[in-house]
């Protein structure tokens, strides 16, 4: 018996860390076999899953927990075989292992490629939708790197349940078990202890509310990619078109209030407004949005309510948008600079001069002309799987597909060469 | 008069955020012609400058400062000049902002630009040197984004007088002088408050030592570009040209042992060491280098100390070197593992399967075949400038060019889509 305690959190990052090794020298080919017996293995196992699930759902009940939680952790049998085609549409995807970024050919003969490598091991740490556990194994071992999972304590039973499975269908494939780790600690200090773990982890991805982020951020020595936060604006510059002013700020608020990529706030040219506020506002009363708006907007919206500066500096995720009448691009730019997250905003015009100072100017992962800025996400952008939405500028910006899982090295080759 | 304290961190900061977006819109000509403006005035100003250094270094004397720092922070003409031409070197690189990443084309009819973009504001934290001072804000100002400069106590009056030629140089430019800002107070509270300034800044990059770099690593809640320790490996394959393997050796070793690309340790075949390390030993002994080796090595080289694990752990950055003889290969690459730092690693060989391993396995910035380490270097590779060796995997791994002082942006143009 070894005289020094490991702690659960150690002892799986330390066996991911082991087993990153082994990632590294796995084909395209080994890597797609294994995700396909995962994949097979949560269809033959769902029973398992599903009355694990049903635990978490037994317990959650018991503890009073939301409806809107209880859903977001439930799991059928759809659930599950999406899970599944969700490995499968993976396996499709194109490796980024491997892949020459660059190559420099030296004057003094040194040959030298830049590669794209794993990142080695990355630690995510999530909230409630077992579906996460899938997506981000996937995801991890599709580009070479082990992953030490941490997600929350309302879902352990299916988490484990889930990993179990997993891990048991890599037996049988080239990709060994331990690239997948899941903590089952649910204190909080198991989180705490993954965030300073410099020594085996590379990277820390969160996903989840605000509060799970900002103690990531605060806390974490190892490098975060921070993803999250939107407070998104819709500007409708004096030229919008009415129909397309509508069209777009409605799907940007109400298509699915509850994401990072929705609209918050909606700012309106003074001679857009003048024209053409009180019908739009309309629109969005009969849609069920609360709206809050600026005194210029409440003169033209008698029943809207006033939107304080701390409303234009929060993320709803609910059917609520702040209205607030500008003068001009300048005072739209301003706000969106003043209260903005970075994430994505919006222009409607017909004035190319104003489209191109906001494409150039606005400072966001994503800036929109004429289209909504729900698109942002990564399987809309092409990439066929999304980690998150980075909300940082540092590694990745914006939706991450792949490549984010990577990192690169140089492979220098020469015939002697010494410095002089 | 504000009744709340802005701290000298906060306010430099918050008018370095201020001419960021200022920045952000200038073009490589307005951006080429400041860096000349600020190369012309250094010359100009040398007078100015050398008195200012005089003062530091009269004060480092007074406190018995060693005589290699003393070196390192005195400036002269000739060494002034030196920082000139090199802001006339960055005009000459191609500017990264504004080049296109990617282009997707989506079916639904959205155009999307992914675009370089500066990342915004950079913190600076290093040492002793005052040419970093002009090399940094020669850097982040072609590639458009601001800084903020805190380095050592000890060139406080040369940083200063130089943050101050080169604003003034800026008042008959485009740029804004508050682009670059240097903070002046020189106690570690005012590190501190930079590390957590996740409004302001975004990103810190620390150069010097390995407590200043370790300092900035475990306490900054803003995203961190980790720099410099480098404990580097020579590994000696049974296969190894006798004369390759001691020139690129000893090139490794003593062409420059004080920075991070030297060699630390040399791993040596047991075969090879056999016939010629009795030879290679002498070699580093005439050269004035220490060398610590294994029970083996000492076997081999009785005059040899002993080496320790503590040694093979340690970056000397001086004269000594460990030396440890291997059965083959894979004891070569754990011994990597569990000693490197994941900088540069290199193996000597005329094995090609031999070296495709190596260079596949090891996991470091660069590895290399049949050449020095002191190679990993941003003028070596090409680059034209280094803004430091990135030992991290996140964003930029390895010797750091422009395009490291930059992000991107998704530019998403469209004719009224909005999701289904």
């Amino acid at each position: 018996m070894s005289e020094v305690h490991v702690s659960e959190v150690r002892a799986k990052a330390g066996k991911a860390r082991a087993a990153s090794v082994v990632m590294n020298r796995m084909t395209t080919a080994q890597k797609n076999a294994a995700l396909s017996a995962m994949a097979d293995a949560l269809i033959t196992e769902q029973k398992l899953i599903l009355s694990a699930n049903e635990q978490d759902l037994d317990h959650g009940r018991s503890q009073g927990t939301s409806s809107s939680l209880l859903d977001r952790l439930k799991l059928t049998p759809e659930r599950i075989k999406d899970m599944a085609d969700g490995l499968r549409q993976v396996i499709e995807l194109q490796d980024p292992v491997g892949e020459t970024v660059q190559t420099i050919q030296r004057p003094n003969g040194l040959h030298i490629t830049q590669i794209r490598v794993p990142l080695g091991v990355i630690g995510m740490i999530y909230e409630a939708r077992p579906n996460v556990t899938v997506d981000a194994a996937g995801l991890c071992l599709k580009t070479g790197n082990a992953v030490v999972l941490r997600g929350g304590s309302a879902a352990l039973y299916s988490n484990t349940t889930i990993i179990n499975v997993l891990r048991q269908a890599l037996q049988a494939t080239d990709i060994p078990p331990e690239a997948l780790q899941l903590i089952e600690d649910s204190n909080r200090s198991s989180v705490d202890e993954m965030l300073k773990l410099n020594d085996l982890l590379d990277v820390i991805i969160p996903r989840g509310g605000s509060s799970l982020i900002q103690n990531v951020v605060q806390n974490a020595t190892v490098p975060v990619i921070e993803t999250g936060a939107g407070i998104c604006h819709t500007y409708l510059d004096a030229s919008a078109t009415v129909e397309m002013a509508e069209a777009i700020s409605l799907n940007a608020k109400v298509q699915r209030p509850s994401v990072c990529n929705s609209m918050e706030t909606l700012l309106v040219h003074q001679d857009y407004a003048d024209r053409y506020l009180t019908a739009l506002g309309e629109t969005f009363r009969k849609a069920g949005v609360e709206v809050r708006g600026c005194q210029q907007t409440q003169h033209i919206l008698p029943w809207a309510a006033a939107a304080s500066a701390e409303d234009f500096a929060t993320e709803y995720n609910d059917y609520i948008l702040n209205v607030r009448i500008v003068q001009n691009l300048d005072e739209a730019l301003e706000h969106i600079s003043k209260y903005g997250t970075r994430h994505s905003e919006c222009i409607i015009t017909e004035n190319t001069a104003h489209a191109n100072r906001f494409l150039q100017e606005v400072d966001a992962a994503a800036v929109y002309h004429n289209a909504s800025t729900r698109f942002t996400d990564g399987f809309e952008f092409g990439f066929g799987a999304e980690i998150g939405i980075s909300t940082q500028k540092l590694h990745a910006r914006g939706p991450m597909g792949l490549p984010a899982l990577t990192s690169t090295k140089y492979r220098v080759q020469g015939n002697g060469q010494i410095r002089g």
